[in-house]
């Protein structure tokens, strides 16, 4: 018998103190812990239904049919949970531009746990939700709670899952995606972040300084103090992007618009406009501001960016069940 | 009496293993060793002489008067050490692009250090005229030889002094500055070293990095192995940046043409023309390769920049006196 179809949204999460290496490659438990703020506008709907008449995982992303490797590999872990060996159908509509370092992969993942484990009858706690995406792709196990969210990286499959911070924020941050290049990044963070681990002479000093960062960053959101919010995280990002230039091969994501849209922030912030950016694995700018401000940096932004290429969210909410229909009703 | 009217010539280096940081901010004493290779194309001319008829040092570089405050304040030491009290004119000719990254500072005192000195009677040996340079900016300790040269950092003013490796190579070597922006650097390298010494979190590793390098660079020079010695150049060079990134405040030499510059040179290198790239305190960045292939490659960069903005380099001479001219002939 099919079991229900399941439909869940997951957010993407932007990261304020990077995930940028991992302790354990097959069960993904990272180096050090990381923390980011969840964000509205960019998400995941992920629908899954496990049937008995297909003999194989069925995946289309944005109505496309897709490579199942990895996403076999992710059910295979559900599938284990539940005791189960039905193959399922996954359709994944995706609201973020894929691979382009807007951490696609992190909704993805965290709409797919939730709709893939409810789907085989498993009630997981947020906790457990959060240790299941994380198995999918590491930033995805933050994508299970809305607001500032921690991953709290442990030492084992157990202990290794994101905890939320400050759900409801009552502050009104804005993120502004400045979208250069949404092709496909040049290095995927997973071979980045292997390079970085096993070759930067930097490494062990960065996880000493992510740990520093976090400890400040947790201490300006509970002051809602937005300058030291935004330093440690400016800053955080390109001690990251400095071990990529540290690793052999040496290797980089910033292409000439990114270094266009952090000197066009750096420029804001001397006349008065205060905003700070960070990077991911991907040449993509991501600008943090105050609602207060928002209106004035995007049409600064403008003046050099196109609309489509500036993207706006405010923190967002965790992962939900967007829809549940019983196997009767299909 | 006027002194004799000295003029010397000294050429630039570009370093392959860096120097960036001091030890001593006053004497000019740094961090580490460093490794370069003195370039034949890129030099300044600078005439000194003294003359009790001046109530001020003066200068002109190319032509043009300028501020004296750095000019006396090395002046002085050579004063000091000739126990003169005597002011100078200085005539420099700069045949390098000033401030841009190629290290114009290094022959510029590197040749003020043979003249000044000369001028007034001293008759220095090497060693001491590579002291000399260096209390006026630290690589031009290098330029007082050709060749690969070291400077051995050591840890006073007697100490600390540049070293030759291999004076004439017999090695055809070729570097080619493609010449990004020849405007100011935004970042001194004086500040930029120095904000770096004290709050990059990387520091520490750096040291202990580039002295690995410099071990292995010397033995790939030993052993005329070309490819190890580009990869060692490049990524200590990356090294170096990635320090710049991960300082507070953070900054960064990289514009869009060096991007452009550099992603050619990994191109070219994957089609077979082996080169490799490095960059100092400003945008531009140079090129290593083998005279065998220089050919090829200059014209492959000639695509995207024009022959203005290639600058081809040999190994080059140490420095040396041109022209002495007794003041009874003046």
């Amino acid at each position: 018998m099919k079991t229900p179809k399941v439909t869940a949204r997951a957010h993407t999460n932007i990261a304020l103190v990077k995930y940028w290496g991992k302790a354990d490659e097959e069960l993904i438990i990272p180096q050090n812990n990381s923390l980011s703020l969840t964000l509205d506008h960019f998400y995941t709907d992920t629908t899954v239904q496990f049937d008995p008449t297909l003999t194989a995982d069925q995946f289309t992303l944005n109505g496309q049919a897709q490579k199942t490797t990895k996403i076999t590999k992710f059910l295979d872990i559900i599938r284990q949970m539940a005791a189960s060996q039905l193959f399922a159908r996954v359709e994944s509509t995706n609201h973020v531009p894929t691979m382009a370092g807007l951490a696609s992969s992190a909704s993805a993942y965290a709409a797919l746990a939730l709709a893939g484990s409810k789907a085989l009858g498993l009630d997981l706690n947020s906790k457990d939700l959060s240790r299941l995406a994380r198995r999918g792709s590491g930033s995805a196990c933050r994508s299970i709670y809305g607001g500032f969210v921690e991953w709290q990286k442990g030492d084992s499959d157990q202990t290794s899952y994101a905890v939320p911070l400050v759900e409801n924020l009552d502050w009104d941050l804005k993120m502004i995606a400045i979208v250069v290049n949404d092709k496909q990044k040049k290095i995927a963070s997973r071979a980045g972040m292997q390079t970085v681990v096993h070759t930067s002479p930097y490494y062990s000093a960065w996880v000493k300084r992510s740990k520093e960062d976090l400890l400040a960053l947790k201490q300006a959101i509970a002051e809602k103090d937005f300058t030291q919010l935004g330093k440690i995280a400016e800053g955080n990002a390109m001690c990251m992007h400095a071990l990529n230039l540290s690793a052999t091969p040496h290797f980089n994501y910033f292409e000439a618009e990114s270094l266009k849209a952090m000197q066009l922030v750096e420029q804001l912030r001397d006349q008065g406009l205060e905003c700070y950016y960070t990077m991911d694995a991907g040449p993509n700018v991501k600008v943090i501001c105050q609602g207060k401000d928002l209106k004035a940096i995007v049409d600064s932004l403008s003046q050099e960016f196109s609309n489509e290429q500036l993207l706006v969210a405010s923190a967002g909410p965790g992962a939900e069940i967007l829809e549940i229909k019983n196997s009767e009703r299909n």
